[in-house]
């Protein structure tokens, strides 16, 4: 039996409309959309009616770039699947695709595998995996092919971290190869890790050993030169290409130029890039060891060049690269040696807040807001139309979204499993009120009602961007 | 009492989504919109029933450049209000954005209330006006406000046609400066039309009088330059851009570099620029004059710096710049001498269809087609999102579209007033099949069913393409 | 019988060599150099020896751009022939070429011989002439014809100042194709005058009368726009183009964007937008007004642009546009208009100090010193080798310059006819001692050994710079 | 006592003069010039006279890029310093810089001391060296201080040829980081062998074994992307760059983005990219192995971009990376796998010849000729004055070039160790009459006067170019 509900009287928001509409939902789908006050609208019946006058009626979050649980020299990402994705819902996102890793001289299904057992059972939310390939051989590359088949259908690879992620620029090339025959897309960490280790060694001879150095050593240019480098492969190779956590502006002019030419080439930047800076990094008393990841943050005049890629869509998505680890144990492994801090940031509960901060600020265009937050890496990653938008058809995840509520951003009262919070102390205006995924309410009144187990693994078909 | 149709069972294209929907119609409007065999779809009752299975369910077009009845050269452009627009909607478009024009020494108004008394009573489908300015002085400038103010929200110049249109670069900043405060958008004709008149007196006094020099003096890069000018004078002033009927490579070079730098500058090409090229305007016994329009149809070359400039939203719509004039007794003034010739061609029957065989032929997406072709214009010329778009609330401007059935465009067969086709023996693939305009059926499995006063003025607010 | 001088023991210093060089002069004429303290050098026998340990040998400067008794604007540029040539000497310069003015409807002929008149028989040093064309008609161009042949081999046209020197985009254009046919070469100036006049118009309207004002009205992007519009107008002539007094960073990049494509467009800036900037401009009680000159002085932070378009030849000449007016009773014409200021500074006696104190500071080395004063205005203009080098052959205008000693710029100290300096208590490094102009003494020793009508009407062949 | 030889009569062509001049050679020396039929010219005496008139008298060629006796794959390029020195002279080249090779795990000492082995007592003219450097470790880097001390500054690493030449980023960032300190100059062969590396391997695989794959696995991608990552390590290090044998369009506008940047990288062509093209790749009967060098040669459209960087700087040299091996015995060992025939071709003896063809073809100016060729390669390498100017000091390495007369290039008729010419059959203008060194006559009229052993090694300041 149907169970329904209708949400009345809200300004939906999608990226390409904004129309006062009243949604029905039937068995965890959107079944219908009725202009408001019509007698379409007014035919609707269902169990449960949600007031969302004077509210955004908007679709779910979708955060392509999360690391629950993920290991990193030693020690492992403070938030689990069960925290981390409850602490997605209050934040507004309904569905994470998270990175599960294969591991130097193991398969991709073994890795696959454990990261299955890590969320399976325990998500709030929907959620997907991307691989990490860090090992590319004949064996790996066959075992592309079988993932996209199965629904993961994105393949990081990484240009930094020597010995640990590091592909070389034939394995990179190989994989490109194989995804270009596949459909497979490839994520990539473009910094020159090669280069950069080099010059971490020298700060650390030198005595440069604060968080700062961090940022300093990981320079913008070699960011930029690692983009254009997998560019040009991927150009060689005939695939497409996703470059993560864009944070130089010189990275965005390599982006732009190859858009400019027509190359399938696309750029994720993350709130980190487009709220902090550098001076997080200098903040005294190892406190800058907190905003402490890769890429790293920029001088604040880099904000510009990404609100512009943004606007004009030579950036098309904003992710978290969510990874935490908390300031007490874990970001304190790397006193005396920034290179010993584990790389990451909370932040999957602040992205949709954030960004629409953004669109109060005069940055995005609220339209604009939920194509780079929703629909554009549901589509990127193979879940549009099922996830990203309110349409027919979609999955039932929407947030009731109130955009003249205040809220000041504090690990006080976050619900990341990390102790302290990257925006501490910021007022922004808008919060999330309710969130439905598949139709059930999983926050509701800024209440939590949902519960661990009700996400499932969605799997995905290939990058739609292209299309 | 209300009027209701649905529309059951197609694929419903917009400029975001494509999902198998049922779509009601109450009262001329989009009422709602259900997943296809839903039981919240079988709920929806109304008078009349269309079965769109195996068909597209689209939003009706919008071409935002059109030149009806328009006085040129001592001729009248050979469609008329009635005839055009009868002629739109067999190509699947329910809205024109038609040019009033101010005839130097008189006033916008009394160019408006002309271009009012053609098309009042007239038009098969909805009609909204743009405003030629053609004497940039005080006066016009204050009443730019006004017409703003009564839905007239962009003022298109002339950098060529010195003497008839034309405006200096005063004049165009000036304009623009307006613009700027009152929010109109300024449309500009950037050719160097001082520069290239010279270069027509000396081909004429050459003996060059045939089609093809009409083409060879027109440069390229005359065209770009008054684009970068144009783009120029625009920053200067702080306002919004819109260049019309970009042909050449070189001026979408421009565009992509203004845009890369983050200036609000947009782009119109036209199916001519497309799918045809010099070789036409080289056709023999004078039949190049048919492809006499400008800016001039360019190398076949340059058509692949469209389809990029399409492709990566460096150019954002397609119009036709619908402006026919028979071969016989029209274009044939200029036998002797090319700059005779009336300027212009006919096509705002084939707009659509041309763009959905482009998707056919892998130019564009799906979605991108409606964007360019319905989306887009309506947002660009404050329609939105009344027109342009299926979603509750819009205007039922619906076009139910068969993807399937092939065509092959002619003369013989088309319904424009003109004696020549400039696809003539094209075969396509994709056809209309029926037609609402407002609710209202005008084509109806490819017959007529409109009249002639159907459509109705319909102010615009200003740009949307900017928030 | 044959005058022989030679120059012992200095570093001469050429655009292209540094060498210990003696260097004989016979009959007003380089005749011969030789390796100093070699039997070759020791075997030169000359009437009169300068010693020269110690001193830098260079060739005269070559000033390509200078307005001695300008009228503008109801008054004249305040120096002579006379004065302006012999300050010219103290700076090191031996060359100028001054611009004759055609007036609107009269010929080039009757303006040429006006500036002949003016010149002759009164100049310290050698000059030549450009002309200037301020009426594009047949005879006009007829006239261009001959004057290449008779030494005047370049024509300035001006996109600024409407009714006084401006021609429209159809006048340059036929200028640049007969330039194309009978090897003129074109100079601009490039600034789009028409939509400047505007601005002006409105910021006095708006009470905006201050000389700094001057500076905000002429926008940098449109120096850059006129400049890239020159360029492509110049492309359809396939004419060469000389861009005078670039100040400009927009500027720069259209440049070097062009010649990026292998156009042959070359740019001269000027030693008052290398080292003074709009924070002269603003200098209280209408002091700024010394400053006002068109293109205008940019802010401080263009310069980097204009030294980084010297060093890599993307500018290749640095002129004076030496056009004097006294502060009181001339630039005071403006006070509560800054638009009757009258444009133009002196500087002919502080360029080759000013870049000499260049390389001092690390922005050119030697050779290029010498490069862009000497050297490319010689071969620009058609001077080479007879001006520009030290090379047997060349003319024997020769400069003995100390590039240790200090001097501090005042117009208490200056020897050109006006009441302030640019440079006012500017301290540099190096000071000329000695200047030969063909073989004759016109500063020795810091004391003028000159005479008026010495320097002789030099006729020039085409741009060399092509070759 | 002094030995003494007097040119007369001829056209002193140098990067930035031509004149009419008679040069006085003493000891070896250039020790004056003279304006021809002067009394200063007639003043010089000398033992030796020669008539140079209707020739170019041109400073001795500077190959900045060789390979005498190079081991490669198991066999050794096919002139000695004997045999491809004489050569060199027979062209008209008076200096060359070849490259000392340090095998990995050996010191560069080692690897200098044999080259100076091979070299001295050999060689008909003068020498010196650049250093390969396979292996970057910090004795490595100690040794390149010491080589800078001695003369050798410069310092080849190779982006391609991994397991032989190969550093990785970190690597090449060290030596770069080192240069920035000690002023040697590095040199890079710009080439992603790595990703190259797996697409010689694929097309092997798949059977395409033939010369012409050589040219299709070495992409003009490939190359550009290792032009841009050497640019932006080099920026990294703040050290200068120099990109060896560009052939690639795409790496031109690589170099010519950076140089508009203002970063001080350079970049070397050679003959063969600018005269040949794939076409030569894939001529039938293995005959395209004669053509197989990397980087690669490009599809004839390329050469456009060449020469449009070298008229306008972007490219500053042309050398010849000569580096011969015999048709038969040695190209052939790469018969059925096109990656085992020997990488290089002979030229040493054509490029003066072919440049001036060039000039003949009105690619190049004569200056510009002179300048590519011996100037702007002897102040790259620190050679100038001392070489690659005819100037009072500079070594008497003086060419007396016939520019009428004709030669067919031949392996039949030239002096290089190799059975076959890249240029059989190819008819140019111009030839090389008479060449000294050093004032010593190494071609008289067109017969060998030289002797193996005349030549000396040079020892080399840094580079000029920057100064």
């Amino acid at each position: 039996m149907s169970s329904r509900t209708v949400i009345r009287g809200g300004l939906v928001i999608t990226a390409a409309e904004e129309m006062y509409a009243d949604v029905l939902i039937e068995d965890g789908r959107i079944a219908a959309l009725a202009a408001s006050h019509t007698p379409a609208a007014e035919a609707f019946t269902a169990e449960r009616t949600v007031d969302a006058t004077g509210k955004y009626v908007i679709p779910g979050g979708v955060d392509g770039h999360t690391h629950m649980e993920m290991p990193f020299g030693g020690t492992y990402a403070s938030d689990t699947f069960t925290t981390g994705t409850r602490a997605a819902a209050w934040g507004g996102t309904t569905t994470i695709v998270d990175f599960a890793i294969q591991s130097v001289g193991r398969s991709l299904r073994e890795g696959l595998d454990a990261w299955h057992a890590k969320a399976e059972g325990n998500c709030a939310i929907d959620y997907a995996f991307h691989m990490i390939v860090s090992d590319v051989n004949d064996e790996t590359l066959k075992e592309m092919d079988l993932l996209v088949e199965e629904g993961v259908t994105s393949f990081k690879q990484f240009m930094a971290y020597p010995g640990v992620f590091y592909s070389d620029d034939g394995q990179l090339l190989r994989a490109m190869q194989r995804a270009a025959d596949n459909g497979g897309l490839i994520m990539m960490h473009a910094e020159n890790g090669i280069a950069i280790d080099v010059l971490v060694e020298q700060a650390l001879a030198r005595g440069e050993t604060d968080p700062r150095y961090h940022g300093e050593v990981r320079k913008a240019l070699l960011e930029a030169e690692a983009t254009h480098r997998a560019i040009r492969l991927a150009q060689v190779a005939g695939a497409p290409l996703y470059i993560v956590h864009v944070s130089a502006r010189e990275a965005v002019a390599e982006l732009t130029r190859a858009r400019d030419e027509g190359v399938n080439v696309f750029g994720e930047t993350c709130p980190q890039y487009l709220f902090l800076s550098t001076d997080n990094l200098a903040e005294p008393d190892f406190e800058g060891a907190k905003y402490v990841c890769s890429t790293p943050l920029r001088p604040r005049d880099h904000q510009e060049a990404l609100w512009r890629g943004l606007r004009s869509d030579d950036l098309q998505v904003v992710s978290t690269d969510h990874c935490p680890f908390c300031f007490t144990g874990q970001k304190e492994l790397g006193r005396g040696d920034f290179s010993k801090i584990p790389n990451g940031m909370p932040g999957v509960e602040n992205r949709m807040d954030l960004l629409h901060q953004a669109v109060v600020d005069g940055h995005l265009s609220r339209r604009r807001w939920i194509e780079i937050a929703c629909a554009a890496p549901a589509r990127m990653f193979g879940l549009y139309p099922k996830k990203g938008t309110i349409a027919p058809g979609a999955d039932a995840d929407v947030v009731i979204y109130d955009p003249h509520a205040e809220q000041v951003m504090s690990a006080a009262t976050h619900h990341m499993n990390v102790d302290y919070s990257a925006y501490e102390g910021r007022r922004v205006t808008g919060r999330v009120e309710t969130v439905l995924s598949r139709g059930e309410f999983v926050i509701t009144e800024r209440e939590y009602t949902g519960r661990a187990g009700h996400g499932v693994y969605t799997p995905r078909s290939t990058c739609q961007y292209l299309s």
